[in-house]
């Protein structure tokens, strides 16, 4: 009984997904689902791809949040449209959620959408919400240990982006364990390692995006 | 029909929760759920708290993850009693969880019950296990506008350690504003913040448990 409902909820997400993903083909736009724990550095890195690719590339952005329009206030100050989803207690976005606002987004204007979704390493990367790629996004600070305690987010995901890296020496986090524990999950991510704060290693990061963007237009 | 599922969900877990109460409350053994985003550090504090008290307080622990039995192997070496959760996917731990670890426990061998949740600041905080108490984790590199973004888990804790204190300096967060917003969710929050890697400010923690051991027993 349990699974049937939850089979019922996540393919009739699926169908929401899907209308979705058309209407983002049918307009040439690139858009990543971007996922990660609480406080790794989610809408900074938006920040940082905005201040580096908005001259050429025109981006949007959805804000996820249980509450608050926190994080839509900090990119809408970037100039870009954006729009705030506050989910209330759910842990995730989802298709709806999205597609609700689209109903805000002109993307006929876009080239690059991303999708900033809920704070959390677990139920997100069960919903699609009709996106190209997912991406996640780890700090330094959580420990290396993570790969191999949320596997699922590293096995859905085509982009790593390894976050906070000027803490490092702070931390014990092994880089090489991250990277080794991550690809035993998922051998086709690509791996990121930057910072925010100091701009190390985003190029990288920058690279594989337009990439992204290129492929869709 | 969505709500009534949920309603179901919860209102069972409230009753099997209420068996584990009544079992904790017979053998005198307090109980904290101990939750945090993932990375926060919650099996470091469980292994400063075990080195702290174990001679004068016997501890349990149960863990709780996705996936993997790290944290009852590092909990393992201290030498208390630990049992390993794994959710698979679950992104919290239930009632149901706990009622099943507790099997493999003798609670009338202890004083002081952690379990430790899935890392997730959202879902954990929804499903009572029995406990006495609702702790909650909060990195500082997690930042400081988790209060007002998460705001459930904050409303629903007694107690809130604000941990890698020694990361202060390298990070933008502002102690006396998570304080703050902490305290406009919950005013009668207990806050103390730590680093476990110094084991600075941590003799206010350990007083709040034992403090809640002497009630119990």
């Amino acid at each position: 009984m349990k699974v049937k409902v939850l089979a019922d909820i996540l393919g009739a997400n699926d169908r929401v997904a899907g209308e979705n993903r058309r209407l983002f083909r049918d307009n040439g736009v690139f858009v990543i689902n971007l996922m990660s724990a609480p406080g790794a550095g989610k809408t900074s890195l938006i920040e940082k791809t905005i201040q580096a690719l908005g001259d050429t590339c025109r981006v949007g952005v959805i804000e996820g949040d249980i509450a608050t329009a926190a994080d839509a206030e900090r990119i809408g100050r970037t100039g870009v449209p954006v729009v705030q989803i506050n989910t209330g207690g759910a842990c995730h976005l989802d298709g709806n959620m999205v597609r609700a606002a689209l109903g805000e987004m002109d993307l006929s204007a876009l080239d690059l959408l991303i999708v900033e979704n809920v704070g959390n390493l677990v139920c997100p990367a069960e919903f699609n919400v009709g996106e190209d790629k997912k991406v996640m996004l780890l700090s330094v600070a959580e420990g290396d240990d993570k790969p191999l305690k949320y596997p699922l987010m590293f096995r859905e995901s085509s982009a790593l982006v390894i976050n906070k890296t000027d803490l490092v020496e702070h931390t014990d986090f092994d880089m090489e364990k991250a990277r080794r524990d991550s690809l035993s999950i998922n051998p086709s991510l690509s791996i990121y390692p930057v910072s925010c704060r100091t701009g190390d290693g985003l190029g990288g990061w920058f690279g594989w995006l337009k990439e992204g963007v290129a492929g869709a237009s």
